[in-house]
């Protein structure tokens, strides 16, 4: 039994040692780094059973991705190996002046060949949760079917259905077909995580209130919409509420602080705490997650994340 | 007017501090590699004019390769850069234990795009060789033609071909239409370079002599086969020759001897010697290749050669 | 169920990026040792089911080496975790001139303070072997019972017991001590796994065969005793065969070479192959393991281990 | 004749390469640490003579902790080696959220088996001042008896003591013993030299000048108590009186700060300064302690103090 | 034809992995740096056609330097290479309080034996712009008796003469010579880019408009006068106006921005932009330069400049 | 009371992380280098009474040097800084193929600078022996002059003069020069300690024994030829030996050897052992020298050189 189960890329993040651009940069550093995994590993941190669904080259970097996985508790008996492809690589480019970047080696990667098949009816239905991110259907087109699948699964089960629309453009080749895929999958889940300029881009409006409202007009759902270090607002059919964020002192690494937030939002509803009391949560785990170089090293323990929220400490009795 | 001319895809080489399995490595350098710019930087070293043809992505890898070349005096009038496709890359594994294995991101990648139209005739035509390794043709059906026209070309121009088979199975999905390109492009070079284990995938046979005379059979051809730290035999229609190598106390990396082979070779000819000695100067040029991690940076000046070679310094004269 | 469980301390180690004295190096990396979960390491990349009992302080280090541990597929469900003490470390100082040494900091552990009771019956219970060494009842009195108490768990359910004597001088503050409670292990094991160093202290011989004789003066055991790079003599009441090494170019760190053969020789008497076969994998696995710097990262595959071995591998068929 | 000397244990300290938990960090640096030589190395920096009493384990990073301080100028003369246990040693963890954290492995370090008879009685009385702190007396009760003796010493031959309580609240078992031992300890000093949060502990208060009330209530003696960048409080039966910090712009490492203003303060009476300008000269040592990763390697030379302290530099004359 | 040539001495940057004084500091990176080959990067970088002249040593340092430059796209047909003298070197000292500190290995250096008959008068001939420095002058009697040549060529062919005073206190031995070269050299010039702190030493008031007035007392100039972070004043016989800088969050290394300004600034004039709109390229590549540790790696290229400057982009057409 | 007191440039040295041409090397390790210091340490490490005179800049790297030689235990006090030029400095450039490379900044060095006033004539009178090279004399004219006086000094007191040619070719403008100055200071020492080469340049011959033959035709003097790994001839008026080396398996680098040498040679003799004795213990600590990257940090403490030396031990009794 799995308090938690998701589905998604994970691939190798080579790290510079420097901030500027990479042409200038020669020492790098492995980690890894995948929306999803990020998410299992932050839950499996607090305590949770995770399971993480994959498909990795049968290399020396698919290798590595899963031991580390495997390392951190999270369940990895449903992650397969194929020689037919590479795992996927990216670099990291962090700049001082404007954006950090991302150069992407994940097209027709390994995990771009997983299909519906090769999903385990039982090992999602076993779960409390499932966790999909809106970068999967992105990848090929049987990614997509491969998500559509598990939804179908996850519904038959009674599995709630968390997502986080996690829009990467550079994936998506046409952006009305991404707009239609997104909102078909956040009509299909139970819980949506939006950040501020995706509910932009899907609903044209960075007002939080307004974006709650057009997914709520989809149905009964949660919504926490994520504001950075401002916080959160969270909202379901019966109230709108905004939470007020942790600040950090430097912030070494913003990537990883959404599905830091997702992991600790999820923690809490697990936990059985209401929505407030959850996106506190979630907004510390989002905290600790930008405080490192790396998406998931950063993540607290439990007796981490309780000494962090001092006081409010009796949330988690 | 250019000494010589190549037409080949250079990637970003992601080298690691340890020897062993990558899974267990955390800590890489960036260095570059490409079978046909390591010869023409080769022959810049050595004082030649040399130009490299090839298409890069519009992304920091392929601006550092490029100024790399560049800085090594190479013309690089004709790189390009698309936004289409990333800059190939890959990775090298040394084992102390089995083979020093490389992992390819190189599929679909820049270079991958390139096309006969690409080609500007009056840039090949000016020069006095024109290099081509077995490798371009594997990468794309597009590359193939390339180099197709590019030998039109050479041919209108009486620029003599030097042609490397550089097997690399990895990226031929069809061993008898590798062949079979291989053959094709032996057929129209008028100077061929194999390296024994080549000769054998393609002519069965590793006999050094028996694989010269199967390529004179195609016409009047120079030939140089590289049989490692033994040196190498040199052939043409008149004469078959055997010509010691040098011997490096320790080997650091093999990858590179060939291209260093390539680049003193082509320079002894370039230069007016005869084949024994340009096959010496191929010799010494590839002990030094060996010598570094990476391809190209040990690859020596004009004068770090003349030292080495010593008594034998008079060829150069 | 379990091919095989075993019972150890593992420390992080410090590992110098230089060799030479400690004094004037100045950066280490951080890797882990324990000649345990060595072993079960190198089996369960081998492909078998493997368990690892330990304790560990509660700190970074030791969820260091529960990851690590985990990551590489052994079972750390009886691996706990103590506030009472550190983590075991160790430096590792490589000389060129003289021996490697170590300096250790594990004296009064967390592991030290294992004692019988944190032994769970019925894990020990359902394993084909259980694995023990010289070193735990070197570390501490209760670490002695506790390897004791284990020992009689394995006895009452017929678990077989493979024994390596792994004499660190160092930890014993009494030779005669010392002797009397190896004898007393050897008696009771079914597998005896000595190196030729540890039978001239044992048995005042470097005599392969009289050391084996003498041990199975004891019994009826399998004794493989491991002669370095010039292989292993194995033997039991019928049979004595000397099995010849495998040679690898450079030796990059002797450390492990004896765990490996552990693993390699227990994998094939797991795989039912016969005393021989069992001690050719064994002397193929230990040689991976000098490969690299570290105690485990050189361990094989089983798909490395088959290249390897090339035309010997029907074995494994 | 000497101007300073002191008695402390000072230890290896392994500071990773980046911040965050340690399980994820795989690179360190060897730097070193001790409260008591950080303050001998400060003043003589500054030009003093100083020197330094210690105990060290003989091994490499014994050798390499007395070559560095040696190598400061600080006398070593009266430090000696034990090969019955290890040179104690630290890993440092920088969070950016959170306080940095410690990683002993001191228990039973050489320097906790120092006891009364390796003090050397004329090396003492030769001193202008003896400088203890609260740590050595929490190592083990031979070393607080050899803190006894120091002072008996000092009392004998009218070498006045400096203290800082510097409390260490893991080395100590019982809070009250600890108490007591502190309590003591400051009766005997000249010189007294607590931080804020020590002043809490034991005087149940964070009101400086009620701390410094409450030692002036054990007899005459001179006060400063350590407010971190705010500066400090200095007191003696006439006067009382806040001296101001420095800012500066980035903090890089806070420990340390405290020994540089001891190292400071001392300076300047040691000058024959008043109060005011002693406590200036420690605020400004202190701020350079902050500015590198070490304990020791921002400490300023006089040169590099006077620049800093600029117009305030008359104080120097 | 060039847009831009210049002439000056670039030297080995040794760049220390941490701040802090250098006797603490054990690794270092190798860059590059010299104020004027700094300019000549941020023009080939923004598009435009750059040459530098220059001696460099016959030593792998002077190699290093001329491919990085030649790289950039700089050309370096006149850099020429001398046994006599070894490239320049300084060694980089970032500090968290007090300045950055640099300790030159550049008295007599290969450079300072550069000499007029260096000088090819038809290369300077075709240029549109001749940048200079105050740097140069200061390095040997026979560099200024170089620069001086320089002008006159200029000034035979109307090319432009663009000097930036770049003061070095510790290179010239008599300040008031300093003063008389350095007023010699603005006098010459047609556009001349002074500091504040340099209008300070050269003209006693560090008002900017002083400054300007003074420098305009000369004769017809186009005056910019850097101001740092705060943004610059432009000034010519018409008209004065100061242009706001742009704000960084994190400045990583300040040395370069002036260089980076004289780049932007000369960009815009070259574009054929008015003062204002090329001192905003100026400030706006000024910040550019000061996000990376290095003098040239943070320089922008075109498209990225373009980015930054947002909205202000219409400038650049 | 000095057992040994020496003059002489110590530089500090950039180590390439790598081998090969340092135009491609990026990271580089900060160490230090100087004959005469190198046998100091060597002595002082085996457990002698050292003194070391110099002449450092005022710098960081100044101030490293002379902090590390301090914590060697090589007296300190006749090291003296000067503002007036930089402190020497020198990169090695190790090489698989030729020779080990190394790139002076020394020329106009601080140490340049010394002058027979520096020296002080008491402390050199109570050491038993003072030890030159032959590199001090080519570093200046005022150089040269202080090792006159130096000898004066010494003849004065009966203070031994140890020589070791140490030809630095580089450094020598006028090779006639040079040969008559060393044959001068071979005259005037009571220990010559010649390399082979330096034989063959001084005397024409590389046969050890007429060199000996040779350097006796000057008087009576005890004389010891380094013959590398082979070992070496001693000689004296009365007798003439050779004495084997030792051999070690992995030469890291051979720098640093001769002085080793010197070391253990003069060890011997202060030890009152007979010259083939001390031969060997010179041969032992050159074998130790060779086994690191660095000058010094390969040199043996006594403890360490018995152990290596084991049955010879007695020697040392």
């Amino acid at each position: 039994m799995l308090d938690f189960v998701t589905l998604g890329e994970t691939m190798v993040m080579m790290n510079p040692d420097e901030s500027g651009s990479l042409k200038y940069i020669f020492n790098f550093k492995k980690q890894l780094g995948g929306a999803e995994s990020n998410v299992a590993i932050g839950l499996s941190r607090l305590g949770f059973k995770t399971g993480w669904i994959s498909l990795l080259g049968a290399d020396p970097h698919g290798e590595y991705i899963k031991a580390f996985i495997q390392g951190e508790g999270v369940d990895t008996s449903q992650v397969k190996f194929t020689t037919a492809a590479p795992t996927g690589l990216f670099f990291k480019e962090r700049r001082e002046i404007g954006e950090t970047k991302v150069y992407y080696y994940r097209k027709n990667s390994a995990f771009s060949t997983i299909k519906p098949e090769d999903l385990n009816e039982e090992y999602i239905a076993q779960s409390k949760y499932l966790h999909l991110t809106g970068i999967t259907p992105a990848l090929s087109d049987s990614c997509y079917q491969t998500v559509l699948r598990a939804i179908e699964i996850a519904k038959k089960y009674n599995v709630k259905i968390s997502f986080d629309p996690n829009l990467r453009l550079k994936l998506w080749k046409n952006k009305n077909h991404m707009k239609e895929v997104i909102l078909n999958l956040i009509k299909e889940a139970d819980i949506v995580l939006p950040g501020l300029s995706e509910g932009q881009i899907i609903f044209d409006t960075n007002n939080p209130e307004e974006i709650a409202k057009k997914i709520l007009g989809f149905g009964e759902k949660i919504i926490a919409i994520k504001l950075g270090p401002e916080g959160s607002l969270i909202a379901d059919s019966n109230s709108m509420k905004y939470v007020k964020g942790f600040k950090i002192e430097r912030e070494v690494d913003p990537v990883g602080a959404g599905d830091g937030f997702a992991a600790g939002f999820l923690a809490g509803l697990l936990k059985g705490y209401d929505l407030s009391q959850s996106a506190l949560i979630g907004n510390a785990v989002g905290a600790f997650a930008v405080t490192v170089k790396g998406d998931v090293e950063g993540l607290p323990t439990m007796d981490e994340l309780q000494i962090f929220m001092g006081e409010k400490e009796e949330i988690f009795r």
